[in-house]
């Protein structure tokens, strides 16, 4: 990747707007810039103007003809967000109007950006780590309250300025035991073998924290998920459209958010849950209505809570044998047993239910879905069963996965640091092992990468950011 | 409508992308962003910063938990677009951050704007006339060269600055003009009889100059409609595919317009084409099948260029029939003879093409669709035919149907002040005739407006503009 290149994009969402902005990036921002844009004050050109002040004024083409009026604002470089001379055009938003003013950007020497160009040269230019722009396509993505806190506490350097500072610390002792590797016939020691060993646990301890912290951070970031199970006909449907139904106004305010991922998800005090709808259970002799059950219960295992519904009017014979079997499928799993249509049955028909299930030990809930009777309850329920703890905007939360699996890599590296020092392994050994260590918490940060990590990274973000 | 409110809405496009801008207009504009906004410089509140100076900082709730890293900028009263005082606030463009931030404004005092109120303001506040906030809205919705440079040209004052001129001296006259009234006994003329004849003439010159440019704009700003017609088989729906398909790179390059406006509209040199496709006509004894021909014949008086498509390899003995019947049909309309499948003929075949033809008289392109011969000269005839003028950015053309209708009466009413200035009817109708020619001058520019046709006019506007 070179730098010397002058970047142009539009930076808002694509489309008709009322304003759109489009950004340009780089040694030649201004110029390229300042060749188009005429200020209504004739004493101003983007080259003489102080950074940071808006300039209203026209963008002409080489004919003269004026293609809009904007307001342009430079930032000059190191002050900006790539870290170069940015400078922001702030146009009508017809689709015509941008395209024109890019087209004219890139006939004065810009380049079109790639996708994540401006946040990969933030990078490149030291001015936020690999980890931070990871937590800038995050936040842009972030559909809910926890998902964007977590963004936002990453972007603002999160764990990884803490697991920055305790890699330096592990370089100084590994430079320290490479050179008694120098000295190797003298059997001299400058690395103080007990303070290595407590920054080895300390290490270790925050590594364990973070990876801990994945089961929470990936859950907010990429939803619960939810099987409903149960008979046929109990009411899974009906249930499923009151959750949708009632949240469904928050969702659909979110103007972008595509009906997919919308379908059947539901974000219920700020936490996302992802609905895996199930065909209905029930005793079959036929073959291909087994085959469709079976697949009910493969999903039970990819959820995290399972709402077992039961219709408190018909109940059936197969009770024990269904307990049993959701029970054997989801182990490990959190399973709140929903009764349904608890409107129709008099309050000592509850008693004679709660004693056909006196085998299931989770938690119960009588709602009427069609009648919103306790849905209240029910969502409390699941927020309670999603075990996520209030997050605050200083709580250190790792849901990214590339970071979870560096983490992994490096608890292993220094798990064996830890090891070895305790069984006195040689200078070399240690060396190499802290060494491993540091290579996969620098892949975190960004002090270690290379083109296909970031291609990876930044090839997922939209293109103007 | 009550401008002691202040307005809040996201300005740029709906939906994700790398930034957005949310826009804060009226009296506390700075004091309500102000109580969310934190300035990195502890120094720096919004109230004590420079207008136009760009200030980084976080958007804090309420709780002081931080919802983003923002630019923000102050606009103050009358140095705004609304001529308020304004806050544009660029935060990233998150769907979840930016209706957070949206969402704190309204905590904090804003309204959420209505549909084009910004430039409603800016109407109000004398920043720019009725046919100048039109203009925004055609800016942004414009996506041809033609279409734009029209939009832009009215958005600088364009021909409704002019307009305002001869109404102000239309009104000296009419107030001299009252003023002899009240001295009706007396028999005086304040007012200048062949000075208002020839203001009179020369409004009335302006005006018909102005409602004939309407073809032109209202050709540019729509589409011209181009009837594709001709016997079954003969190639219609190739010839279409291939002009969609050359330029659809062109068309589809534009983010956000909707499919169904593009599906047979093709931009050619920046002016639009909208075809019409039609069912092929044959001569048919069935009934059903006759209607649908009837309708094609129909389609031909919607159309201002009719594309005669023929077969050179299927000549069919209805030639005759077929010239005769578009003839009529196609009155007043360009008709373009395209004979299709030229190069499957011989040289001096054509001789005899043309001279079965004789009769037509129109003009005459000799093309393959299929394998893309000369498709050029086609489209070249198209823009021919389409008689626009090459439109300089200060050609005064009206695209605005209101402005045409207004127009149409003004001069009605202008026509009736000329005769009855040469008739020498009494000054109490002539007055009469002067205002109302004033009137619908006064609708064009806002001078003259109504709550409906505010209404009409804004309501039309995206939200955020």
């Amino acid at each position: 990747m070179t730098t010397t290149t002058t970047i142009a994009a539009i930076s808002t969402s694509p489309g008709v707007g009322g304003i759109a902005v489009i950004r340009v990036s780089g040694k030649n921002a201004v110029k390229n810039c300042d060749a188009i844009f005429k200020a209504k004050n004739e004493k101003i050109s983007l080259y003489k103007q102080f950074a940071k002040i808006v300039s209203y004024g026209n963008m002409v083409n080489k004919t003269g003809e004026i293609i809009d009026e904007v307001l342009a604002t430079v930032f000059r470089s190191p002050h900006s967000f790539t870290g170069e001379d940015v400078v922001e055009i702030s146009c009508h938003g017809s689709v015509y109007v941008q395209q024109t003013i890019l087209q004219l950007l890139i006939e004065n020497g810009c380049i079109l950006a790639q996708p994540g160009e401006f946040t990969q040269r933030a990078f490149m230019n030291g001015k936020i780590d690999l980890s931070q722009a990871e937590a800038v396509a995050d936040l842009i993505a972030s559909s809910s309250a926890a998902s964007h806190r977590m963004a936002m506490h990453q972007m603002r350097g999160g764990f990884s300025s803490e697991l920055m500072k305790l890699r330096t610390q592990l370089l100084n002792f590994v430079s320290l035991i490479e050179l008694e590797l120098d000295f190797n016939e003298e059997d001299v020691e400058f690395a103080n073998r007990i303070q290595l060993k407590s920054l080895a646990i300390a290490i270790e301890q925050l590594i364990m924290k973070l990876s801990d912290s994945f089961r929470v951070g990936n859950a907010l970031k990429n939803g619960i998920p939810v099987a409903l199970v149960g008979e046929t006909n109990v009411g899974k449907s009906t249930l499923l459209n009151v959750l949708l139904n009632e949240e469904k106004a928050i969702v659909s305010d979110i103007h972008g958010t595509t009906r997919d991922s919308i379908e059947d998800a539901v974000n219920i005090n700020g936490i996302t849950f992802r609905f895996i709808d199930t065909a209905g259970i029930r005793d079959t002799k036929d073959k291909i209505e087994s085959m469709g059950i079976e697949r009910t219960y493969q999903k039970i295992e990819l959820a995290a809570i399972v709402l077992w519904i039961v219709d408190c009017t018909e109940l059936t014979e197969h009770i024990e044998w269904l307990t049993d079997r959701i029970a054997k499928k989801a182990i490990g799993k959190k399973v709140i047993l929903v009764f349904n249509k608890i409107d129709k049955i008099a309050e000592e028909e509850r008693d004679i239910l709660n004693q056909l299930f006196e085998q299931f030990e989770g938690e119960r809930i009588y709602i009427s879905a069609r009648d919103r009777i306790n849905t209240d309850g029910l969502k409390n329920a699941l927020i309670a069963a999603a075990q996520i703890p209030q997050i605050n905007s200083d709580d250190v939360i790792v849901s990214n996965i590339r970071h979870y699996e560096a983490l992994q890599n490096a608890h292993i590296a220094i798990c064996r640091v830890i090891d070895g020092l305790d069984s006195g392994i040689s200078g070399d050994f240690l060396s190499q092992d802290i060494r491993e260590c540091m290579h996969y918490l620098g892949e975190i940060t960004g002090s270690i990468s290379n083109d296909e990590i970031l291609g990876n990274i930044f090839g997922k973000f939209c293109i103007g950011k």
